[in-house]
């Protein structure tokens, strides 16, 4: 049997990260590749009494192993909006929210909500490779704005916005970039809200970093301005309680949510109840607040350790973001190098790290940018990595 | 801002099913509307024993909360593809398995691979809402042949595989179907297969509750008949051990597999590890079999009390199956009654049912038949509601 398949499958490649992140099981192997998480982040003691709980009682038990409403869990919808809001100025009157199977769910059904095959998507060059892909398994066609040190090249926006056909969604990683660690300036921030505005094309604002600031000021977010439901805001307990629970969340217009449930209904019926219940608890029970400091805490001590290696063990024709948050540093080879190259190197001196090409909108291309992370090895897997 | 969604998206309504298990809170009202399994299946002592090793061990619960592979926790893999080779010969040299959110996830992502806009799949007349919903939120045409006592009209079926355009899959729910609880026959399984082969098509088995059986004789499925590689193999755990966990698989050729793999990447990235974790250690260490064996008495009984309610309460102009297995019971009104308005009547007296008409591959049209689910109502509810 000869098996055909759709026009916007049949091209699409598994992602260079994710085939990286298989050969993470070699424990030789220091990794720099991952978006990972630290597994010091998890609080496992807290997960795990609420666990014994749910299970304890027959109640909560026969709910968290049950079938549910795609929506989400309803105390934990309400206890997100009321984050969001009192913490980060997100939501109007005109907004609501549905928990996703993870920040990628929402962006996934964004997309298929929204778009149609040879639509486009404007996204930061270089990007998130997990939402490029997502874009192009809907048919849609990418265009790359450059990023420069303060988010995208508002001219390059404009330009796009007038030249492209059916442009229907401005992707942003707004606040410590994935793969840059960029974060856009409040002014840009302006700047790109006003474009979509006047072009009407909407903003989806990925933000799986903003809270893991370990320096520097907190910038207002795309969502935070939106006063004509513009903005599409993606967020996720990932990198903030656990990665493998799979749960985030959506907030954007009430006609948006509507139609995302209608396709998650038909996607996985709902996220898995059990660790819902888990963060709602956690919310309830500890202070969110308390725990993030915690992660900003080890994610900051851990940067300056690699800051510290790169500075002082990496040829200076070599350049490097100094992040503020997040968990990615960003360099950049001398002219003429090529990332990809460089990671074949790296992979045969049993260090992995992601070359830029991983992120780009157009495949095929060279790119001296890689990326770094630094959550996930340990200090001295930190150390001895970067020598 | 006015939103404009894709094409396949805007004509999209929410499911009738899950807009009737959201009035499902109503404590007042009898549901025989659900899909959803007894709170009784769930092992909830064992899944909360397991739950507790998980998360007081720190390698275990690292693993639990941590990003993971997209194809699924490696031994729940091995686990499952055994079970399907040794129980059901199910599984050939050329095939794979992934581990999915669900059943649904893998009925939506097959569609997803296979499919473009205005391509048709063929499903059974009337069929499970969720999948017809699913293939709908790709812009796919379906055309519906329809059931007998003993699965899909043969001749309905050829003569929509020669008149049809791009027909890329036949969906079938083989054993105790929903909403109908028809079983296809073996014949019928064989005839389907020959035309899905004559006609180079591919069949997509859907088998969420042929474990369910509570009389009668097992029967083949269609993917154990499989010997060139055309059928995809949709399973799930939610009717054995939970709903709410959302871990089901798909056991496809695999290049099928290979293309799944690299669309759930882009669609969730994986699903919860953590209830990969939970039934993988119940395989390992306890009777699966005898516990679905359970589950069977319960629901035999369960069908029993519900048979003996309709049979000495119901004006015999309507018409129900005897099911031998599954959970649900298919009952036709008198010709020129409309089950939509029959379930309004019912609502009003405090019992919901779900029409006939939510499991048509039309939409609008009248439909005698509706569904009556008895695994989840308690006993009493069932006399009391049939009453």
């Amino acid at each position: 049997m000869e098996y055909n398949f759709s026009r916007s499958m049949s091209n699409l490649k598994p992602s260079a990260i994710r085939e990286i992140f298989k050969s993470l099981t070699d424990p030789s192997i220091i990794s720099f590749s991952a978006g990972n998480p630290s597994v010091e982040s998890f609080p496992v003691k807290e997960i795990g009494e609420i666990s014994k709980e749910i299970f304890d009682s027959p109640t909560l038990s026969a709910q968290a192993l049950q079938y549910s409403i795609t929506e989400g869990y309803s105390p934990l919808i309400t206890q997100v909006k009321n984050r969001l809001k009192n913490k980060f100025n997100i939501g109007n009157d005109f907004d609501d929210l549905i928990i996703t199977s993870g920040g990628q769910q929402g962006i996934d059904l964004t997309c298929k909500i929204l778009c149609n095959e040879n639509d486009t998507i404007i996204c930061e060059k270089p990007s998130f490779i997990g939402s490029l892909n997502a874009f192009r398994s809907y048919g849609v066609n990418l265009y790359g704005v450059e990023l420069r040190d303060d988010g995208m090249d508002i001219e390059m926006l404009e330009n796009a916005l007038k030249t492209k056909n059916n442009v229907k969604l401005i992707y942003t990683i707004s606040t410590f970039q994935n793969p840059t660690g960029i974060t856009t300036s409040l002014e840009k921030r302006k700047q790109i809200y006003s474009l979509a505005k006047k072009y009407n094309v909407l903003i989806l604002e990925d933000n799986p970093y903003g809270e893991l600031r370990f320096s520097g000021e907190d910038i207002p977010t795309l969502k935070s301005l939106d006063t004509e439901g513009i903005v599409i805001y993606s967020g996720s307990f990932s990198k903030i309680l656990s990665a493998g629970m799979r749960v985030g969340f959506l907030c954007a217009p009430k006609p948006i949510i509507s139609k995302v449930v209608v396709a998650k209904q038909t996607n996985d019926v709902h996220t898995n109840i059990f660790f819902q219940m888990i963060c709602s608890e956690f919310i309830k029970r500890y202070n969110l607040d308390d725990h993030i400091a915690n992660i900003r805490k080890l994610y900051g001590r851990k940067c300056k350790i690699m800051l510290d290696s790169l500075e002082s063990t990496v040829d200076n024709r070599i350049k490097f973001t100094r992040p503020e948050g997040g968990i990615f540093f960003w360099c950049s080879l001398p002219e003429g190098y090529d990332s990809a190259e460089f990671a074949k190197v790296c992979i045969n001196n049993k260090v992995a790290i992601v070359p830029g090409t991983a992120f780009l909108t157009e495949i095929g291309q060279s790119e001296p940018g890689f990326r770094l992370n630094y959550s996930m090895p340990t200090d001295d897997e930190i150390v001895k990595g970067i020598t």
